[in-house]
């Protein structure tokens, strides 16, 4: 299967025929046949797949001899944001395939393993900590914390691991598996308008996390209920948005409200109680904070002067990744002259780098777009991704 | 079957067991219960149960000879917002039961025909248009219009209809039916706190409506899209939120946001629309006009500077509506000396006051609490609410 006949059969799957956008949440219907298709392109190319306790799946292409140490591990994920893009992810999955079969057609044989990645939940849509796959893998996330997160219809983690065949006691960190890997490099679309040229190397991923606003007031009758009497907690919610944009401004970091839940929703009832998560990023750890703590304090003004109680939880935090330098280098001695940037955006390969060395390639995103279905990369700049990505996989398996 | 008896027998359906709040929105299982709880009430008690095409039911207990005209109509509705109360609505069917059950005890013979009505959809929770069915009854609403309201899931109105049994083409005012009705009187629990005795009269309801405010921005990525690239919609909708509560403030007008949808609704995605709902009341048109108005001019202005599309529509809205003057003196006659007073909730009562002669029963509410668990009326007060009306059908059904 080409590049291009991999990514067709990709495309239909969980996309939303109105809007164009994804929905292929962690073993969800959608995510479940996109693991069946990797299943089957593994195959088609006589990989050995390997299943992880935590819901990863390594497809191995192993050197003559059978060594399984110091693997070249590449990939990345396949589930999506809510209405996400067709890139995000599945590139850098198509790719690695489409890299293992230049390598082949070219003649190389690696002298390390090399092995196709991909990790699980790595949006975080579903049970909200993002890079849930690699930060178990890793023992970034407790793995008792991890048992017990719920998704939207409150199935826990460990019952969704157990009906897909997993064993929720066994989930936390691999050691042996991490053992084994010497690096990761993970091949992914540009998710700004930052990469000018079809192929960059990533500097590092700046500091984010996502914390979650709880507002507690009274449901009432939205007719009969006077202003002076009411705990809405709307009000306290919606001062906290522009808290989050105004730190952000004042800080130069980014902040974002993308996800409210509203409880009861209806038209005619006050509000007893709304929930909203935020995102925030920065260049450094200091002003991420800055910004987090400038809107608990404004929602929490907020919410006394309305009566609402303000409860926030930190979700997930990832401090400020620099990708190894010595492995950046060599990506660039292979590569030539390209584009290095840092990026907004976290990813596995973030997550990773706290135990093995790990870099990323982007691919140039010419809307600057994503987690959205304009989300995009031309196809010649995709195959220019897996031309160097084809020639890191023959340097790092074989120098 | 005794008013504690029907009041048991409705409880627990569409009671969700965690809030204790009520899930009865029209045509939905719970609601269809409820229809099936009034018909077997009615067969129990012979009276004869007349369908309209709006979806409204009538149970009829016709005077001997079966003179149908100058009908004496009560009752109220069994739908409920989501997480609504228990009193909401069935407290005017159930105590309609019982009143009948009481003068037939009593030996009260009618000499016009009483009805018990159950009118559509009154919340408005499902298709977004309270009041419907009794809209549709009157002609307050255009047919047409009607038949495309859509519900959350897409399902039209008219598709909703079809499949109870009911012919969408059908819908609309139905004139023979309101020259029958010589009056309608329905029994409410009151909604705020308002009323210190065990029932009261209403004199009015304040004019109130909603509106639906679409924010359409430009989804995209929380984390690598720069703040000035943003077309983000919360921040204007944040906007909307506080101006309406100002504006409300200001014009001394109610003005809640309890309903909000957003999409695609990711934590680490920017949204690409916002659609959130207003519900504006006052003591007059022209401050209720006052408070849309601001509210929309402050979405536009934040829309303009987000580069967000503000977009607003009035779903439905009900001017001032002052019930018959001669009903009310000829209830405060058989009544004595009970409290007059407005309210802020609309009613069935305010849309067929345009049609016929028009008033209100309101039994206290002791929390002033509605539209949410805590929603209550004293046993005690829910029986002098059974007796008021009572008396008030002897007099109209023989005076």
């Amino acid at each position: 299967m080409s590049f291009e006949e991999m990514w067709a059969d990709l495309l239909p799957v969980g996309r939303d025929a109105a809007s164009g956008g994804y929905h292929r949440f962690a073993w969800t219907p959608p995510e479940l046949d996109c693991r069946a298709w990797f299943l089957d392109e593994a195959r088609r190319r006589d990989l050995e797949v390997e299943h992880d306790a935590n819901g990863n799946m390594i497809a191995w292409w192993l050197p003559a001899g059978g060594a399984r140490d110091g693997a070249v591990l590449t990939g990345s994920h396949l589930d999506s944001v809510p209405g996400g893009g067709a890139f995000d992810g599945p590139l850098g999955v198509v790719s690695a395939f489409a890299a293992v079969d230049l390598l082949r057609e070219r003649g190389t044989a690696p002298g390390r393993p090399i092995g196709i990645a991909v990790f699980a939940e790595e949006e975080g849509a579903r049970f909200g900590v993002a890079c849930l796959g690699s930060r178990l893998l890793t023992g970034a996330i407790d793995p008792g914390r991890a048992r017990a997160l719920t998704d939207e219809d409150g199935n826990a983690f460990a019952d969704v691991l157990h009906k897909a065949g997993l064993d929720p006691a066994s989930i936390g960190p691999d050691e042996d598996l991490l053992a084994r890997i010497g690096c990761y490099v993970e091949l992914h679309v540009e998710q700004g308008r930052a990469l000018s040229e079809p192929v960059g190397i990533a500097s590092s991923i700046v500091p984010h996390g996502r914390w979650r606003f709880g507002f507690i007031g009274e449901g009432n009758h939205a007719g009969t209920t006077r202003l002076r009497d009411r705990r809405d907690p709307m009000v306290p919610f919606a001062e906290m948005v522009l808290a989050a944009r105004a730190s952000a401004e004042g800080n130069e970091t980014v902040a974002t409200v993308g996800k409210v839940g509203v409880t009861p929703g209806g038209v005619n009832a006050i509000a007893s109680s709304v929930t909203a998560w935020l995102d925030a990023r920065g260049p450094d750890d200091a002003a991420v904070q800055r910004t987090v703590t400038e809107t608990h304090d404004a929602a929490r003004r907020a919410g006394r002067a309305h009566g609402v109680e303000v409860e926030v939880e930190q979700e997930s935090y990832t401090e400020v990744v620099d990708f190894n330098q010595g492995l950046r280098e060599r990506l660039a001695a292979v590569l030539g002259d390209v584009p290095v940037l840092p990026t907004g955006a976290g990813h596995d390969a973030g997550i990773l780098s706290s135990r093995v060395p790990s870099a990323m390639l982007f691919v140039r995103n010419p809307t600057g777009v994503s987690h959205a279905p304009a989300e995009r990369a031309e196809p010649a700049d995709c195959l220019a991704g897996v031309e160097a990505l084809t020639s890191v996989l023959a340097d790092l398996a074989n120098g």
